[in-house]
């Protein structure tokens, strides 16, 4: 798939379910393995994989709502049979067995990858997220649902995850 | 993104949650305002934005998927966090503290925008909803996946939520 | 449609649930039907619609994922309301009383319409699932997701359900 100008691929993650982080990391990496350029557009609740840590807020629905939400890429739970926790739990362990790659893996993997990060502005707005309480990453940026759109324009794979 | 031929989008709202449909709505709206031609195709749990009323059905079990579903923009669930009604409805007072966009104005908007709504006949069907319960809107159509099908193969982008 | 070289569409099936295989199952029929050349990858909870039976396996973790996980089209079920099984139950009655196509007609006939199935293989290695316990089908493939993303690049319409 190396060709003079890369292909690229554009994908939303609005889901913070653990399972379907895994998978759209797997693709991304994928596809940035095999010279493609890839944008990762978060959006609500895929927020959640680039949070570094809370910080105080004042709003108390905006407390509520990211109390809510899970921490990186460690904390977030299942699509399905989440248990209160137990199937992620199992999940990871089942990963070790196997010597699979964990969440925390393919995300480091996706950012020395260089694929390219973008965190919904409208999102952190909502939600009071500041940029400070995001993972550092060169590649990260704040943009709305334009800079998504002109990159799917310019993709050959667009996917909402 | 102005061009002699505009760019097209086509999206499948297959899920009845207000957090995807909002996202849905956003991208459309989006697209819409930078001149694309938007098509949203409605679908199975996605139908129940587009009901004005239920009105009286003669099969029982028709009744009960149709009690189970939604009516309109303002009374559909969060795919997570739910918590029989309480988590949207903390979200919608959040988006009113924060000045943002409801699903209700979201989905006026793409009315106004022209976005082009193609309601399942399909989904219709199965779960018994007469084109008289759906809402008013001159580019409302029945139709059925080869609809979505074509307009999706002259889209730029076309994405499942 | 119909063209001299057919267009494609790869679909990537992440999701096990009854209501969203029916969706992916009706767009790659409607796709094949209109002379498209459909693949589907099957991953992760998606993998149910392709087991035969349970087999024999030794590793705790493997037979607890495995017995959450249902097998085959028929004992999968709903995104939403699925309330322990009565809800793909009801639905599938109501499809009967509709004169609808089931789960399992959609799936016989994507075979019939001899579209492409690849089943992820990291998903099967991780859920301990052998190539002999899937569906015997000739065009059923075991692959990685390089797989789907070279599909894909090719596809005019790639979709993640």
């Amino acid at each position: 798939m190396v060709q003079s100008k890369p292909e690229q691929m554009s994908l939303i993650l609005f889901s913070g379910d653990f399972d379907k982080a895994m998978a759209a990391l797997t693709l991304a990496n994928g596809a940035a393995g095999n010279g493609m350029q890839v944008s990762i557009f978060f959006t609500f609740w895929g927020i959640s994989l680039l949070r570094r840590k809370n910080s105080g807020s004042d709003l108390f629905l905006e407390k509520l709502f990211k109390g809510m939400m899970p921490i990186g890429a460690e904390k977030i739970g299942l699509s399905k049979f989440n248990f209160c926790g137990i199937g992620p739990w199992l999940l990871k362990k089942l990963i070790r067995q196997k010597n699979g790659q964990t969440a925390q893996d393919l995300f480091k993997m996706a950012m020395e990858r260089k694929i390219r990060f973008i965190a919904c502005e409208a999102s952190l707005k909502l939600l009071g997220i500041k940029p400070e309480e995001l993972i550092p990453y060169e590649r990260l940026e704040l943009a709305g649902a334009d800079a998504f759109l002109q990159s799917a324009l310019e993709s050959k794979i667009a996917m909402f995850i």
